[in-house]
C-alpha cells in the first residue's frame, strides 16, 4: 500500500528501524543524551536558538499546550481562518476562555491583510494564530507581514508549522514568530505521537507575566524552561514524551540535515510543481488559487459529477492512499496527495498519478493514458 | 542495562518488534481495525463493559484528561493523598478551576477511611480522586470502601490505575470506578506513550450534563464517544494517538491474555513477595507500611548512614538502572525496585538483587553475600 496521505505520511525504513532498541527509562542519561541531540537538531531544523519543546501528542495537543500556556481567561486572539487546521485554535482559545477574533478568508484563498491590521488594531489581542502551509486547502501563506503587524501591535505570533518545517523554507527568529507549532510526523518524516513547540523569550517573558496560572497542568510549557532545559541530570520531565519516539525522530531528523535543508526544501518545490503540472494537464483544476498552492500538499477540486469518496476508495482499490476533503467549507470538494518527506519522489509519485489517472478513467473523467506521468516528469526535467 | 526503574519498565522484545511495519494513516480501515482489537483487549483487562480512550500521553495527560472531562471552574474535588502520584492530582484539579479538598495521609501508609468519609459528607464534591497503586511509595490501596462512599453521596469515583493495571486485581465496573487513567507503559508493558483512559457510563453522562464546555479541546474525553467510539470508518479521532504505538501496545495486550490476567497477577503476587523478603533478610525496610506493600514496586527506606543517590548510581554502576525517591515528603529516603511486567521474573530480579548486595556492601553496609538471593529463591520456591 503506498501512503500519500498528508499525515501520517509515509516514513523512511531508517526511521522505524531506529525503533528497535530495548526500552529505556526517560530519566537516564543514555536517553537524556539522545533526546538533547534531538533538541539540538530541532533548533537547526526551526532555525532558532530558543528552546523546543517535546511532549506525546499530535498537532492538535501542541497547538493547545501553546496557546493555553500563555492564554488567559478573558484574554484577545485574532485568528485568520482559510482552512480546518486555523479553526482549531479557534476553538482551543474558546475553551481556555479566551476571547477570539477570526478573520476568515476564502478556504484556499488569500489572507486579507489589511483586515487583519484593523483586527489587531482594534482588538489589541494578546496573540494572534495563523496556520503557514493549510493541509486541509494546499495553501501556503506567507508569515512575515502578518509578524511585522504583531511586532507594531506587541501581539505574540503563533503559528501552525505542522506541515512546513523540513518542506518548506521557514525561520523562526528571523521572521519573528513566538510559539511555532510542529509535529514529528509530515515535513520533518519521523512516526506520528510527537508534538513539537518552539518558543521564542518573548513568549516565556509573556508565560512569566502571567496572572494566574496555566489552566493545563500537563501541557504548561513555561515548567520546560523552569524544569528541564539546560538542567543537569537527572532532569523532571514536565510530561513524558515516549522514547521510542523520540528515537525514531533522531534518525528522521539526521535524515533531513544529512540531505540539507535547502536541498529539501528544493527537492519539495520540484515535486510540488511537477505534481501541479500533472494535475493541470489532465484538466483538473487545483483547490488553492496557484500562487499559494504550497509544496507540501495538492489539493484537487473534484471535477464536476464525480464523487469525492469514489475516488479515494477507487484510489485504494489501486494500493494508493489519499484523503479526501476535512469537515467544513471544503467538504466534499476536493482530494489530496501529500508529497512530504519520502513522498516527494519519483517513486512514490508517479505510480499514484498513475493509479490516478486509472481510477478517474474508471469512474467516467476523460484522460488520456499517460497524460499526468508523461507531464510530471516533463516537469521534473525542466526543473 | 537491565531497566529495572517502575516506569518505563523493560519491555519485551516481541513488542518492540511489532514496531517494525511501515507507518500508516490513522484514517485507513487496517488501522482502524489494529486499534478495535486493542481496545476491545482493554476493555478485558480493565474489566469493563465501557469504552476505554486512546489518547497520545504519559499518565499525567491522561489524568488531566480524566479531571477536566468531568470538572468545571468552581466544581468540588477531594483526592485522597498518600504519595506524589496523588497531589498531581490536585494540581490538575487547581488549574481547572476546581476547589480541591485534600485528605492527607502518611506517605506510604493507610486512607483514613473516615476521614475521607467526612470530607465527602462535608464538601460534596463531584469527583473523588485516588491512587490504586502508589509508585512513589510501592503502596497500594483498596478501592471498594471508598467506591461506596462515592456511591452513597452520587460522586463520581476517578481512579489513577497507572501501575496496577496487569499487575494487580483490579475491575472497573465491580468496583464502580467511573474514571480509570492508565498508560501503556507499566503495569500493561507496552511501550511509553499513550494515556489509557476507562469512562463509566455515570462519568460520560456527567459530561452530558455540563454547563460549560470542556476546558480542553484535545483532552475532551466526551468528543471520543460522540464522534469515535462504535462509529463507521473513516472515524474522526478527536485527537490522534501513534499508530506505532499502538501496534506495540496490541502485542503486549496479546501477551497478557495470552498469560492470562489472574495468572499474571498471581505472578506478580509472588515476585513482589520474594522481593519483599529478600529486602528484609538483608535487615533493609520497606518504605510502605508492610500490610500495604504492593506488588509493581518495592520501595526500600535507605539505612541510616548511607545516601540515596549513592545506591543508584551504584546499582547503575553494576549495569541495574532502579530510582530514587519522588519529589515532597519521600525525597532521599527511599529506593525502588519495579517488579512489573517481564521485570517481574527470576532472570531479571535475581541480578539485581545480587547487584543490590554488592552495591550496598560496597557502600559499607553489612551484609553476608547471597544473603537476599538466597531469601528471593526460597520464598518463591515456598509459593
Amino acid at each position: 500500500m503506498l501512503v500519500m496521505t498528508p499525515g501520517p505520511i509515509a516514513v523512511d525504513h531508517r526511521v522505524i528501524a531506529a525503533m528497535n532498541r530495548p526500552a529505556i527509562t526517560h530519566q537516564s542519561r543514555a536517553f537524556g543524551e539522545v533526546l538533547d541531540h534531538v533538541l539540538a537538531m530541532l533548533k537547526d531544523l526551526f532555525r532558532t536558538t530558543s528552546w523546543v519543546t517535546v511532549l506525546p501528542g499530535s498537532g492538535r495537543l501542541g497547538l493547545e499546550a501553546a496557546l493555553v500556556s500563555v492564554v488567559e481567561r478573558g484574554d484577545r486572539t485574532v485568528h485568520l481562518v482559510n482552512g480546518t487546521f486555523a479553526s482549531w485554535a479557534v476553538e482551543i482559545a474558546r475553551r481556555a476562555g479566551a476571547e477570539p477574533t477570526v478573520v476568515e478568508g476564502p478556504w484556499g484563498g488569500p489572507v486579507d491583510l489589511r483586515a487583519v491590521a484593523q483586527a489587531v488594531e482594534r482588538v489589541r489581542p494578546k496573540v494572534v494564530a495563523m496556520v503557514h502551509s493549510e493541509t486541509s486547502t494546499g495553501a501556503r501563506y506567507d508569515l512575515q507581514e502578518v509578524a511585522e503587524i504583531c511586532r507594531r501591535h506587541d501581539a505574540l505570533f503563533l503559528v501552525d508549522v505542522i506541515s512546513s518545517v523540513g518542506c518548506m523554507p521557514f525561520a523562526m527568529d528571523a521572521w519573528e514568530v513566538d510559539l511555532a507549532v510542529c509535529t514529528s510526523n509530515k515535513g520533518l518524516g519521523s512516526l506520528i505521537g510527537l508534538s513539537l513547540v518552539a518558543v521564542s523569550p518573548r513568549a516565556y517573558e509573556a508565560m512569566d507575566r502571567r496572572r494566574t496560572v496555566c489552566q493545563s497542568y500537563a501541557l504548561d510549557l513555561k515548567r520546560w524552561k523552569d524544569q528541564f532545559f539546560g538542567k543537569p541530570f537527572p532532569r523532571a520531565y514536565p510530561v513524558v514524551p515516549s522514547t521510542h519516539l523520540v528515537y525514531a525522530l533522531q534518525e528522521a531528523c539526521r535524515q533531513v540535515l544529512e540531505e540539507g535543508l535547502e536541498a529539501r526544501w528544493a527537492r519539495h518545490a520540484r515535486h510540488a510543481e511537477a505534481t501541479r503540472r500533472a494535475v493541470e494537464a489532465a484538466g483538473l483544476e487545483l483547490f488553492p488559487r496557484r500562487d499559494l498552492a504550497g509544496n507540501c500538499v495538492t489539493a484537487v477540486r473534484v471535477p464536476e459529477g464525480l464523487d469525492e469518496g469514489e475516488i479515494v476508495r477507487g484510489m485504494e482499490d489501486q494500493g494508493v492512499l489519499i484523503s479526501g476533503s476535512m469537515a467544513g467549507p471544503t467538504k466534499g470538494k476536493l482530494f489530496r496527495l501529500s508529497h512530504q518527506g519520502v513522498q516527494a519522489s519519483e517513486e512514490m509519485l508517479i505510480p499514484t498519478l498513475a493509479a490516478l489517472e486509472r481510477t478517474l478513467r474508471g469512474l467516467g473523467y476523460r484522460v488520456a493514458p499517460g497524460t499526468m506521468v508523461a507531464a510530471f516528469e516533463e516537469a521534473l526535467a525542466e526543473a
